[in-house]
């Protein structure tokens, strides 16, 4: 019988679309399950992806459903990209902290917009994991929704369901480092650990050699000076507009320079886990979200791929031909995990995994992004000792804010998300962080059933 | 043979006199050795402390040296006062943050002047500890110096030393509280637990009954207000300069609202741990240890404390009378350790001691302030369990950053101090973080004695 | 509204009437509830109870059921005194390993008669805490059933329920080392910690001084040797009958000499935690259960006692004046635990507790026996550090064979019970192995619920 | 310049033949560095390794010393194959428990002969680490002495120096398994865990499906009975001298049909880790180390293959012509392993490494034997959670009898010797533990350097 995976969160139709091409060309005959809540969305991810197999003539059995139990009995793998709210309440996320002088460049992992996002994540997610619990127990599980840590550690926390995070940062970051210093990236290994978003890449090797000298070189290069004067270089910049010409991510940079190590996802990402370091959004002369990493550009973004697909979903016309290329992004490890676990290879990818003692000086139980072993064992994490004390430093803070909002997610309890709001230190003050969880709460009561029917204490 | 003491830093001449009227009140027969590097202040405490024991005609032998070397052979006890640089050193610990908009009501624990104290010191205070295993590794050591987390940390990382911090503060508030509600500290038991100047009471009875309603009954009377609107109540509070009549502590009682727990040593220590929350210094419409909290005012009166006491030292005349009462303060719980220790009494301290287990959601070899029996077994704190997500989420971003500062102490690290000044969280540039910790480390060179000579990055 | 205690098993009678007697001289007011599943033992458990609290004039509103659950709701504390199957089971978890040629002298904890004994305590035991846990969620929740360390280490692994294990072991051992160095208990401390039945006393002080020279010297005295060649003098013992004069004891005295440290519950519980070292019963040229510490005589005398009370109980006549006194043995802590913990009064006793680090090199989650604090806040065992490594080894083996014989418990499984004792190590063969578990599953197959229907495997 | 490898305790001329045919099959050019305190030993070795660079033209730079410091400076890797008194005092180590009724077959690693080997093992490896810390701390640093975990561990404790142990036992058990159901080595994958020399295979998979059931069916086949049979027929087998047809290391199979996972390294081994269970030596109607696994047939032959290569390596002729060709064995591991790492390729091998969370239900720091990656961060295990409790159980005691023959080792401690022979649980009474102790001690004095001079107790 030909495996089925079950894809839940179809309706986001990039990811669904690059997943189902990078299947596609695996040429193996299996069932797809595609699940959504939103019927629309549904609809409009069922038909692309059904052009996409007739188009290929792929021996691919395609079933959708409103409700994942219907399909999820019998999965040998279920992958989530829920997105609670959609776009419209990610909107939300960044809008009301911008009232309290609060700016961040994305809202899907920290900051306030990160623990709103947690908030309405978390309970629709332990649901899907009871759910596969029940129906599917041996299934592999995979998450793609976020914040992934919160969601993963929630899943863990309250269901004890194995899942497994991934995100195609890492890897990506490789890549551009790769480009940095013009090797190519089969010649690389690396070990990049953190959390996700947060991902530091502490080893760097060209054919088994330390890479970061290479890295610090072309840095110095671009900056125009001596590698042991880079530090002193990046700290001129950021007092102003004055952006490095010819280098980007300026804020990861200079974490390389001064934690030597570097931080995977580039600085629309990284820097939302140094909120004291952007005051008012201060970005090199911009505001975060606003002019720099504009979150309407991204939203609009989504809005017009969501439209361009829908077209392409209803359009009687045959698929455009590169909608069966491999396209990169989000979904690109899964389909290689899943294979590398079918057939015991056991290659290494980067997970999101409970520490059960792979990093000595994070707590146990955190979820932290680590180089595993995918084989028919499942995935195993790498031991990789302890970190840094500052590096440490710049994670334990962001797991006892996750450890904090997943209690308040799980529970419902409005003290708790303004501890972690007072602990994730955006706010700035006592009166601020209450205030702002009032109006976070009461924008998304919708999707907040957890909260519901509490009373307001004081 | 008479036990001997040996008291280290015994220039800190209040606490010196205030151990030393301790001391005289047990009545015992013992041998006082008193240590400072500081030729004239180890003179006046000398002078004051041999004119306290011949006026209570003791049966106490006093010795006094520049080296403890001298003296440390055969204690019993050692209880450190250390103070690396005075108050000269403790003035620049403020003023330099100041000058990049960081205002701070203490400066000897958290914060900048906190992290910069801490660099002077752990080389100093590993020394001691150092002799003390070579000397006398018997004795109970016992340290007073802050940052009390730091040094204890440091020296037990470096060394092994058995040291244990005490502080007067938990005591303190607890009296506090027992005169909140009107109750006599006899009758009152408590559980703190947390980090040397930001211990939490968790629990707080009353002849074995919950002591919480109490407290909150007589918040909210002193508010006007119902006791389930006392967070809104006090929400209002912070906008401006209205500080609540009849309340003092504002920020802590917030605290006791939000966290369901009351934080120890009261506001002036408790927001050293919330930088976030006081940006530009911002407490209730007044500047933190400018208007309120006045750090000129701290200094100025420790220097004349210190002047009166070297008068009465040096003069002809008889002690006055009040020289030999109990004075209340940092030294008052030692005489009484050492005693439940001697008789293996087991009365129950507040101590500072390494995480063995006694929080299980603290990381491990942190150093807590926690509940310790004091017996013949030395000091052993009890098993407490975990704390809720909100109340650790306060304390271990704090211990991520000692950990932090106690490497680039140990080190001599310019880039770690950098490091724990980000994760401290009060600079709000990575630039700003190298600028503060240049002035610093200049301002202190010559206490610093382990960055002599190393190469500056960048 | 008077507290409620409900007594589990109220059919031990000596355990019941030496409980009472205890809660009678308190002169509380209460409610005491009798459960016993053996209507007859409930019958007359209760007259005697009733006889008691009528003799004493008592305050003492006494219930009996033979469903627990009629008494529950509402309770205050839970005393547990179980043990499933009774005396005519506990012959048979002797009689069968003799038969195998291994002889035992309790039974009722290690060895293969404890084994068998835990598989039928841990299902009856589990179902009483999912009882406590549903009906009375907050009552305090005692076992002194056996085998101790597995059926609380069952409980928690089961259910979560925060059940303490008491046992009169270590108080009455202090009290024999008392005497044994003729100093008033009173003036002596100690530290004791192990397994129940198998507790290292690892400190013993007098008045703050080291004890163990008092004990070396008196014990010399008895062998008639010099301190410093109690071991040699101890090795020629045992080579047959020749035990020596004016020694007990001799296996127990014999770890002291070689670990530094005295066992508790002297050679009778002891020696059973050692197989190796008794082949085929051998203790001093005598036979382990048969000749030194007759099972017969034991239970002969459980059965007697058993009758006497029988008798008393539904007898007219008054009760024999006796019955009200405090008879010592292995009731004798709770009602001072009781007390205080709801009086917060702070006292410590020996409890069996979960290991959440205050041993450090015995496993996590293994059930302790160690001193605790009794106050408001529960019970809450003191942080002892390390055990030297030979000592540790004593122990860490039993608790691996209590691991296994739990799962073997929780989950009805054969396998696992071969490989407990194999473990455990008086079997001989693996083959000897097999059979014994067959027999014992056999014997015991009405109390073995959660075995019936296993598939044999081979 | 060419990397230099340094062979500590080159006469084991077996491995330094081994090992350096495998260095010369890679081609690569380097120095090799041959170390051994035997002169005549040493001279063989140095013979026979130049006749065979010789031979093979290869470009490899021979050195040899008595003295390693002469040729650890500058070292890339340190190989051990110490073996303290060679085989005279492995024959004591057998000969002497003999005389106490105690029979085994191999006596490096467990029972009473492995004990005594690890208190002479242990200095001089501890010593040997210190060396290469002091004069080559970035060396790769391989252990092949036994007992190795006892010597890993003692080396980690008391020098803290990164050794890794090696053994061939696990990659030869994989190999006996896949002849055992006829598939290609290559084909299968496996997890084995454990310690060395009991390392068990809890997963064993052909081309990602679990294999078990194939050794099952293979295994009922050659008992003549169904899988579900297996354990009985197994268990009747014991009884006497009918080993079965057929099949070999029947208690290993025994094991395999009871845990349902296989033990490294067969019969042989295997059983020193249940000396309950072969009282007497008792193996199927046989006796170990005499009639079955003789010890002097081990040692004869080790005596003559050192003979041959003495005659070779002096001899004028030229190298028989197998000498440069593969031959299986101790060393076959080392020689890929520092390939792998040095060409960072990643691949799986086993090794003994502390454990830091690999295992979660072993203890924190013992070495275990687990699979790791070797790369250019060096060796890292892979996360492999916990084992069933049956399982943890044969391991558990067993490391608990290392550590305390590791602190025996490490102090010197006549008492802690004992008290390790009792844990370990071969000998019957606690005065048969101490004159064993005393006849192993004398018997090795002149390599026990840290007993000498205790005074004795007792």
């Amino acid at each position: 019988m030909a495996p089925k995976y079950v894809l839940i969160g179809a309706g986001s139709v990039s990811f669904t679309r690059g997943l189902v091409a990078d299947i596609l060309r695996t040429g193996k005959e299996l069932e797809l399950g595609l699940v959504d809540i939103d019927p629309q969305a549904l609809r409009f991810a069922e038909g692309l992806v059904r052009k996409m197999v007739a188009a290929k003539g792929a021996p691919v059995r395609v079933a959708a459903s409103l409700d994942r139990r219907d399909l999820l009995p019998g999965a040998h793998a279920v992958v989530c990209t829920v997105g609670v709210g959609g776009r419209r309440a990610w909107e939300r996320d960044i809008a009301i902290p911008r009232k309290h002088g609060i700016y961040q460049p994305v809202g899907d992992t920290a900051m306030p917009g990160g623990l709103s996002r947690a908030l309405r994540m978390v309970p629709a997610m332990v649901a899907v994991a009871e759910d596969v619990l029940e129906l599917c127990p041996d299934a592999l599980f995979f998450n793609y929704g976020n914040p992934m840590t919160a969601v993963c550690r929630a899943i863990r926390k309250a269901t004890g369901a194995n899942v497994v995070g991934l995100c195609h940062g890492v890897p990506g970051v490789a890549q551009y480092l790769a480009q940095f210093i013009g090797v190519p990236l089969g010649e690389l290994r690396y070990t990049a650990v953190g959390l996700n978003h947060l991902t530091w890449f502490t080893e760097f090797r060209h054919k088994g050699h330390d890479a970061w000298p290479l890295v610090r070189a072309e840095l110095a290069r671009r900056l125009g000076t001596e590698p042991d004067r880079i530090l002193a270089k990046l700290a001129g910049i950021g007092e102003g507009p004055n952006l490095p010409q010819g280098l980007d991510n300026p804020f990861s940079w200079h974490l390389f320079a001064l934690y030597g190590a570097f931080p995977a996802v580039l600085d629309r990402h990284a820097i939302e886990f140094f909120p004291q370091l952007t005051p008012g959004g201060a970005y090199y002369g911009k505001t975060l979200g606003v002019d720099v990493f504009s979150m309407e550009a991204v939203i609009e973004g989504g809005d017009r791929r969501y439209e361009q697909m829908r077209e392409i979903a209803l359009s009687p016309d045959p698929l455009p031909a590169d909608y069966l290329g491999s396209s990169g992004g989000e979904h690109e490890q899964v389909v290689s995990i899943i294979d590398s676990i079918d057939t015991d290879a056991g290659r290494v990818y980067s997970a999101n995994l409970p520490n059960r003692g792979q990093v000595a000086n994070l707590p146990p139980e955190a979820v932290l992004e680590s180089p595993a072993v995918a084989d028919a064992s499942g995935m195993r994490a790498l031991m990789l000792g302890g970190l840094p004390s500052g590096l440490a430093a710049t994670l334990v803070s962001r797991i006892a804010v996750v450890e904090t909002i997943v209690d308040a997610a799980l529970q419902g309890s409005r003290d708790l998300f303004v501890q972690a709001l007072i602990a994730e230190g955006s706010v700035s003050s006592l009166t601020m962080a209450r205030q702002l969880a009032d109006d976070l709460l009461a924008a998304h009561a919708e999707n907040l059933p957890q909260f519901a029917g509490k009373a307001r204490r004081g």
